[in-house]
């Protein structure tokens, strides 16, 4: 089973307590694709500037994610984000975005890339997600991720997204933003009247929720001590999650999403415990599993 | 079994979204016990003052909550605190808190409330928490709660009761604060290194976490759209938690701390959808038992 990944190529500086980097390779689809290719082909789209070369698709290959579609713009810079992490490390300030590339993009899918039987709309513009959806009809399960600067200045056209796709992924902050609603049930629930049969809120640290029109689940995060950079945890949680549903051939059901959090959840877990997707560059698929049954074990009573 | 808490009997007047009340029976112990009482008898140590009259002692008895401990101090008035909730209910400032006749309480426990098998400290000043532990030489189980406060101003004397319980349950920002951790795990391991063999910590609107020196355990809270006024959550979670560790014989094993910890969410949730612990003066243990079995479907994956 084939999965599209489209969203943004970048180049991350990140200061830390425990270090600084200037130049990571970041970007949602990119963190995505690299946990997403654990479980399943991934096709990753996106534009790139000629900063971008053969290390960093070197890096993207060795995993097995499928760069025919990254877009390399002659004579333009690759998305740029920097930002700084609070000694707690759940907080963090953003110096500077640079959007170069991706200020003008137009996602144009190959065939293989429409054909993909599962679409994930990291978080970008929501009309590009809505072109690229459109293109995609073929696919059996869509997700979609979003953010708070949509939420303020894309509302009607991220409303209109939100109403084509299978699944909403969405920090709980900006799931209650969205829905001006304070309590995340709630807030849940008017997300579903917008036409997805799953919202799923990322909740940072404390993990993440589950709700569909007939249930609710909770995941707790994995207990990590060791934190060395977070950015991208919600990019690799939504590739774990979308890479094992992927995997299952089928109908998406509550047992295959609650699963799919588990891996999603596993794979942010490495995410977080280095620099960039570092961490998950020589990851086993064993290890992932192995975290996944220590999930299982920590949720039971 | 019996069950001794000890800590605040207070009024409380409380605004919020919804609505607001001017006199709601309140305090720790009060909620603690409420809840406790559905699982096994409880007994309440704490001061009231001549406000405090046999209406309040009615709803307490009413539950079978013991009150012989109660100690009325003859021309003093009851604790009071006030607090306005936001429309984000997670949120509250406090207006007013008058200790009243909790200024001068010396905790002077009968007979029967020091041969508690299971005891628990509530939300008092550090010393009085460590004098009571010391009278109760027989409790199997000792847990305490604490708050910002005393991690300020008695922070040694908040460590010296610390390491004579068996389970501190704090709210999580607490747990970093006195262990001065951002990281949730590490700030267990080092409450953990302080003599407690369990710590819990109480997450709010996300539930709670259970860390042990060899395992973890993440408990979502229950998926609540109504909300009413929230005063008394993690003193109710603590009474559904030690009551239930009261109904069972034997050691207070992982197994039984987590399902005790779902006995607690479950009356938390009770609690919060009314004024004070009013959903919870004729709830019945029925109620509180499909909740947790709901929890525990809500967990699974």
């Amino acid at each position: 089973m084939t999965l599209t990944v489209v969203g943004s190529i970048a180049f991350d500086a990140v200061e830390t307590p425990s270090g600084s980097r200037d130049r990571l390779l970041g970007g949602s689809a990119v963190h995505f694709s690299i946990a997403a290719s654990q479980f399943a082909p991934t096709r990753i789209v996106g534009p790139v500037g000629d900063d971008f070369g053969e290390e960093e698709y070197a890096i993207l290959r060795r995993r097995g994610v499928l760069t025919d579609d990254v877009e390399h713009v002659a004579g333009g810079k690759t998305f740029f984000w920097a930002g700084r992490y609070h000694r707690d490390i759940n907080h963090r300030d953003t110096i500077q975005t640079d959007l170069n590339v991706f200020e003008d993009f137009r996602p144009k899918l190959s065939p293989a890339s429409r054909d993909a039987e599962v679409l994930f709309l990291a978080n970008i513009q929501p009309e590009l997600q809505r072109e690229v959806r459109e293109q995609c009809r073929a696919a059996r399960f869509v997700a979609m991720d979003s953010m708070n600067l949509w939420i303020d200045i894309a509302h009607e056209a991220l409303l209109e997204t939100i109403r084509h796709v299978d699944c909403l992924v969405l920090n709980d902050s900006e799931l209650k933003q969205l829905t001006d609603e304070p309590n995340l049930i709630r807030a849940a629930h008017k997300a579903l009247d917008l036409g997805p049969h799953a919202v799923i809120a990322k909740q940072g640290e404390y993990g993440s929720a589950l709700i569909t029109r007939d249930g609710f689940f909770g995941l707790s995060s994995y207990p990590t001590t060791n934190i060395v950079e977070p950015t991208g945890a919600g990019d690799t949680f939504a590739g774990g999650l979308m890479g094992y549903i992927a995997s299952r051939p089928g109908d998406v059901d509550a047992a295959t999403l609650r699963r799919a959090m588990a891996y999603g959840t596993a794979c942010a877990s490495f995410n977080v415990e280095g620099f960039g997707s570092e961490r998950l560059y020589d990851l086993e698929r064993s290890e992932i599993d192995a975290r996944v049954a220590e999930l299982e074990r920590n949720s039971c009573f």
